[in-house]
Formats: C-alpha cells, structure tokens, sequence
C-alpha cells in the first residue's frame, strides 16, 4: 500500500476549537462511476481546507487541516483532526466502505435502538464519494447516490484505523484478564452479603473481583432459601438447567448427581456436558453440617494450574488443550428425564493460546473416549499429572463455609470441590452467565 | 507400536454361549512393580482359556478364546469376544488405563446417578493388573493393589478401541447432519401444532426435522399467548434472554429493538452479541397484519449459502470465517439496562471444517471493526456477497404465516427477515437451546 506522508504537522485544531466550523471539500468524482473504476485507479485527490461563511462560524486557523482520499485503497484520511490526547496520531484513516456502513443519519442508524438501519441490502461497498466537510465537530459526506451522511469527529475519534487494525476500544469493555493466584498469591477476604444487595458500588467490586480472582466470598448473606434468586436477579437472572433454576444441594434418596449425595467430590467444574457450560456458579450455605470435620469446600484456581502444566509438561499441556474428552448426564431431575452429552478439550484456549476454560468433571466424564489407542495412556497420565496439580497449595485453598455465607466462582476457571460428611446439610446453587454479568458491570461504569 | 496378530481365527463364542463361563487367567505380575518399570518393558503375557468348574457352568468350547496384555503399551486384548454383528473386528483393544477408570464396580461407579464415583485423586494410570476372568457375561479383573473390577462384555463391545479410535457410539447420538436446502431442494410443508402438543412421535418428527432442515413450520396451533410457552416445556424450557422468557415482537413506542418497529428486517441471526448465540428460535404468529402487503417473513438455509460462497469464492469464504465482527446490544428492556458485547466470525467452522454456526446481524453490527485497514474494503465486498447469496431461490423461501402458525427455526444456521408493514401484528417469541432439544430427542428415542 502507497503511505500518506503528512505534508503539515499535526494540529490538533478541532478539540480546541469546538464551535469551529471548517469546511474540507473534496474534488467532484464522476458521480457515474466508482471510487475503484480502472480510470480512478492510483489517482489521489488531496484538498486545502478553508473557513465557511456561516453566521455560526468562529475565526478559526485552517492551517494544516487537510483532508485526502485514496481512490486505490478506498481510504479517506483526516489530517491534523486527532485529539489532544491522541499524541503521536498523525492522521486518523477511515475506509469509505465502513464510512458508508456507519452512516450515523437518522435513516441509517436509529438512535433509538442504536442500531443499524441500513439494510446490507442497499448498501454499496463500492460507493463513491462526492463531497466530504467537516462542520461543527462533524464530518458530512455527500455520496455519489445523493445520501448525505454526518459523523460527529469524537465519535470517529475514537474509532480510526491503523495498519494493524482499528483503534482498541475502552478496556473497560472487555472482560478483565485473570490475576492468577499463585503469582500474589490470593488468600480472600469476606465482601458484605447485605452490602452487595443494596448498594451499587458493593456490587461493583463483587463483580470485578469475580472477573479477576475467579472467586469471591460473601458473608452476612442470611439463610433465608430465596436470597440467594434475589441477588441472580440482581445482577441478571439465573441461567436455568435441567437441575432447575436455583437447585438444592443436599443429600437425596437415589441421587441423580454426585452432588445430592454426601460423599467426596474432587476438584469439578459444573455441567461440562454443555456446549457452553455454566460460566459463574453461586452457592450459599443455608446450613453446614454440624458434624465436624466434613463438608468444607475446596477451590483451586485452574487457570493457575494450567500453566504450571505448561511450563513443566507442555506435552501433557498440549494434548489436554487439543484431545475432545466426553461428558454425559442420563438421568431424571427437574426436567424430567435428561441425556445431556458434549465433548470439548479440557483446557480450551482462546485465539490468543490463553486458556479461557477448563471442562473437567470426573464424576461426568463419559466412558466414551474417542482417542486412538496409542494416544490414550498418555492422555491418562495428563489428567492425572493437571488434577494434582491443581491441589499445589499455590493456587488452591479449603474453607468450611458458615450458614449465612456464600461462594461466587467463575465454574469454568476455579474448580470446587468437597469433602464428604455426616450430618444435615444444605447449600442453595444458582449459574450465571458472563454475558449478561459482563453487561450489569458495564452498566453500573456507565460505559 | 507392535502389532496383535491373531493367533487362531475370530471365534465370536461369547455370544453364542450367554451362559457360559470362562476364565482367562493371566500370569501373575509382580505387585509391587509397576506394569510399564523398565524390567517388564517389551514382555507380553499371551494366555490360553479353560473352562471354570462352577456349577453353571455348560459345556465350552474355548478353543479361539485367548486374552494377551501388551505391557508395553498397556493394552488388554481379547480375540475372540467380539460379536455376530462385528464383522471384521478381529480383537477387542482395551488401553488398561481405560479400564481403571471406567471400573464398573459400585464402589467406582454410581449406578443411581450413572456416573464414576472413583475419584481422580485414587487413580493410579499406570495401575498394573494381575489377574484377568471372563465368567457369565463379565471382564473381571484383579489389580496389583487388591480392587477388583467388572465389566459387562456387551457394554466393552460397544467402547473397544482401535489405532483410529474407539469405536463411534450409536449415531444417533449426535446432532444429524444438516440437509442443504439446494441440495434437494426444500419445501416445508406444516406440521399440526395441536399434534405436536399431545403426541410424543409428532414431537420427535418436529426435533428431527429441525435437526436436518432447520426450519419446521406448524399451524393449527392456535393463537393463544401462552401457547409458546408451553411448547418450550414440552421440549425442555425456553432461554431467557435480556429481552424476557418469551418475547413480544410488535410494534412499541421507543423500540429498545428494530424488531420492535414496523419495519423491513434482512436476513439476519438473533442475538450474535452473546457468546452462544440462541440455538433455535420459535415465532408464533398470534395476529398476522391485515394490511396486504406487509409482514411476510423469508428464511435463507445459511449453511447452503456458505458452501455456494465456499466454492464460487473462496477467498471470501475464508475471511469471515477468519475474521471477527464485533456485534453489541446497549439498550433497555426486560432486563432494565443492559450493554451486550460479543466478537464472533461471520461463518463459525466447527472442527472438521464445516459451518456450524452463522452470526450476522446488520442491526446490531457494531461500528468497531478491529481489522487492518487493508483488510476492510475485502471484508466489505464478503459480506455484501454473502448477504447476496442468502437471497437465492435455490435455498430461501418467503411467507406470510397465518394466526395460528409457527415457524421454528435454528438462529445460527436458517436466517430470517421480515419485510415492513402497516397495522397490527403481534408474535410471540421464544429460544431454545440444542442441548436440551437434542436431550429431549434422545430420551424420545429411548436413547
């Protein structure tokens, strides 16, 4: 691609200039034919900037506002139009094709919804630009179909191009990165249950430790059984599943679950046998046995565990990242009879190498193990070699919950566990999900 | 690895001979040591069969009976077991690993639940075997540290392994394979809903349908509001979403959705700003507008759509299954304020390379785009030929469903829209999730 040497240095003149009106006007294209028609190819049209005469207009100093258009590449460059605080952007670059699709006139983008109106069907990928002007802090284009289209210049701002892509947008919108626990190391303290329930920056803080820490304890939560709905509800609502929408962790007669009985659980994730197995689990003691020891609760923080097996064992770390390992629930529970399957590698990493989840329950894990024969002892040893890895008292912990106290955990990062035990003992379990979590987050920043 | 040649011809004795009982003994292995210490390396224990003497037993011909482990390689072979049906199967192959943790005994497994109570923390993958028997119908088997397992020969029939894998289960097992719509082509026809609701084989049919087509249309199926709802529980339970349980699609004053305004929708998927996407969609036409033309609804199989863009344009193809197109959802609705955010491809590859999941939304596409600029006038051009595609007759449809009709229809694979219109018109919508659906079907089939 041709580069777009800056004939003037960057002046940053539009952020300090709110209420200045300049005008950049492009020369007229044949409005017949395209922007990339074989004619129009290698041509550049490179424009001077000059003040309008409206009554609006403040005297403002052009100098260095320069707009081009590169016929070939289809990319339209505002120079000197950065922000202040956009050091080091020379130019902000916008390719016409998405300049078209994000027309933000009310016939194509409809505020009310903030969402796009324009229909694929009568956009033109190849439309052509007729006249472009820049116009108290927005950018109007005319295109060669007559449409008239406005940018407010923040907005476009925030979102120009560069060679290596669009600039990122605020962090703040993406999930946090985990703080792994075995590098601070993470030892948790207790938020306020009744806090959370009632005062928005409370629940702020759950929710961003929860994204970062992958566990967070509450206390002060009460025993009441339907508490535990009332704060789902208040961050979204509670995914539902075949075990119901808040289900009862609890020894049952003929227990459709290794949960509902009182024996020993080692380290799980919930539901593996899901597509998209639940991605926070909640679970609140309404009443712990009073039968010590027996039924404390283990977490160990799997993403921690996964790259200890990276660095040591990468073989091992490899073929648990890349073998499908089967999962399967056949039983009855709240939705009647159920025969759930799926397969997914244990530790399934994101486009980065990240490891984004981790599916492992042994109690779930299917007999069915489509590996082929030479492959299978190894993958055994791997198993073996991640499960003790995750008891390394680096990244995993044992408490004995409290009536009134509650565990929130991402299920598919810290795993949980139990020991067994004697006695009457009750839990209430809830799943969340992080989209709609994600969503409440964003809402309580106001982003 | 070495290889297992038959010493003597498939003699599928076991299950001619149910009440037979035979044993298999197997030269004792040290107990101490563990089957792959270096000194039992490249040692093989090849045993003949005899008959037990237990009063049960009938007359046997072991003759072709033979069982060898490689120690090596730490599989248990038997010659001879394999079944009528199994034409072709010379041995059955067993990685001892495999056995171990698949011990069906009550102690390792729980037959209430039907899941492994053995935890991980107790399994030994390199656990070496000592002894090895074959009576009425079972593998039993005794290991160096004294447990004893069993397994029903039926049952290891059904999961032996070979160099490419174990065995398939029962297809049935897994989603069917899509029918293109170009392929044959395809014409629904309706299905009664008021059959559907009372009858198990209507249902089935309908979930079959689904799985191949796509899109199942029913009518007779009334125009009560809550009628959707209870189709949902008849299946499993619908996905609740930000925008409610089950959803009224209709015109609203301050529409938080375009599918909320009485006006033209392209072909689109619902929902792609979450990371799972809904699986299938239901829309009951509760009250059609009688306000001629105006309201009808097109469906596009955009798996058929993506193959024609695989072959006539591959480059294309390859780009928004690359790719990553942000899509997101600020608004209000059911569930107050909510600011959704998800990047998927436009054409989601399952492992073997098919399509297995569309996500395109031109309303709800968000104007960050995080491709090089380079990238973007091609991304552009992609997308535009592929919206193009959906509208080909060869694989979409138009209709104008009635009061009383439903179509359902898989989100990510069978796109719709809706052209504009005027008047009253009310559906009621509804998600739900594969997992549950394809549950509901395997229990249907007794699976």
């Amino acid at each position: 691609r041709r580069s777009h040497p800056l004939s003037m240095p960057l002046m940053p003149l539009l952020r300090r200039l709110p209420a200045a009106a300049l005008q950049l006007r492009f020369l007229q294209l044949p409005q017949a034919a395209p922007a990339v028609a074989a004619s129009a190819r290698h041509q550049r049209k490179s424009l001077s900037t000059s003040a309008t005469t409206g009554p609006s207009a403040q005297p403002t100093s052009p100098a260095g506002l320069q707009a081009t258009v590169d016929v070939d590449s289809r990319v339209l460059t505002l120079h000197g139009a950065a922000a202040d605080d956009q050091a080091g952007v020379a130019t902000l670059n916008f390719p016409l094709a998405w300049l078209r699709d994000n027309c933000r006139c009310s016939l194509c983008h409809n505020s009310n919804s903030d969402s796009r109106q324009l229909l694929m069907n009568d956009f033109d990928p190849t439309a052509a630009l007729t006249e472009a002007t820049v116009e108290a802090g927005q950018l109007q284009l005319l295109w060669a179909d007559g449409h008239r289209g406005c940018y407010p210049l923040d907005w476009l701002r925030a979102r120009h191009f560069t060679e290596d892509g669009q600039v990122p947008p605020d962090l703040r919108l993406s999930k946090s990165i985990p703080r792994l626990w075995r590098d601070w190391p993470f030892r948790p303290d207790f938020l306020d249950g009744q806090a959370v329930m009632s005062d928005d920056a409370a629940l702020l803080e759950l929710l961003q430790r929860l994204e970062l820490d992958g566990l967070v304890l509450l206390d002060n939560f009460g025993t009441d059984e339907d508490s535990l709905s009332r704060l789902c509800h208040r961050v979204a609502y509670p995914r539902r599943t075949h075990y119901g929408v808040i289900f009862r962790v609890e020894s049952k007669p003929g227990p459709s679950n290794l949960a509902y009985t009182t024996g020993r659980l080692g380290f799980h994730t919930d539901l593996p046998y899901f597509e998209h197995q639940p991605d926070i689990q909640l679970l609140h003691c309404i009443r712990q046995t009073r039968t010590v020891p027996g039924g404390e609760n283990s977490f160990a923080d799997g993403f921690s565990a996964a790259e200890l097996l990276r660095d040591r064992r990468p073989e091992q770390f490899h073929l648990l990242a890349t073998a499908l390992t089967n999962f399967r629930d056949r039983n009855s529970d709240d939705l009647d009879k159920f025969h759930l399957l799926q397969r997914h590698p244990v530790l399934e990493l994101g486009r980065g190498g990240q490891v984004r989840r981790i599916h492992l329950s042994n109690q779930q894990r299917d007999s069915v193990l489509r590996l082929p024969l030479g492959r299978v002892q190894a993958y055994y040893e791997a198993l073996k070699e991640f499960n003790d890895l995750l008891y390394d008292p680096g990244h995993s912990l044992q408490l004995r919950l409290k009536d009134g106290q509650l565990a929130v955990f991402e299920n598919g990062r810290v795993l949980h566990s139990r020991t067994a035990y004697q006695g009457e003992r009750l839990f209430m379990g809830a799943y969340l999900s992080w989209d709609e979590t994600l969503s409440r987050r964003r809402v309580l920043q106001g982003l």
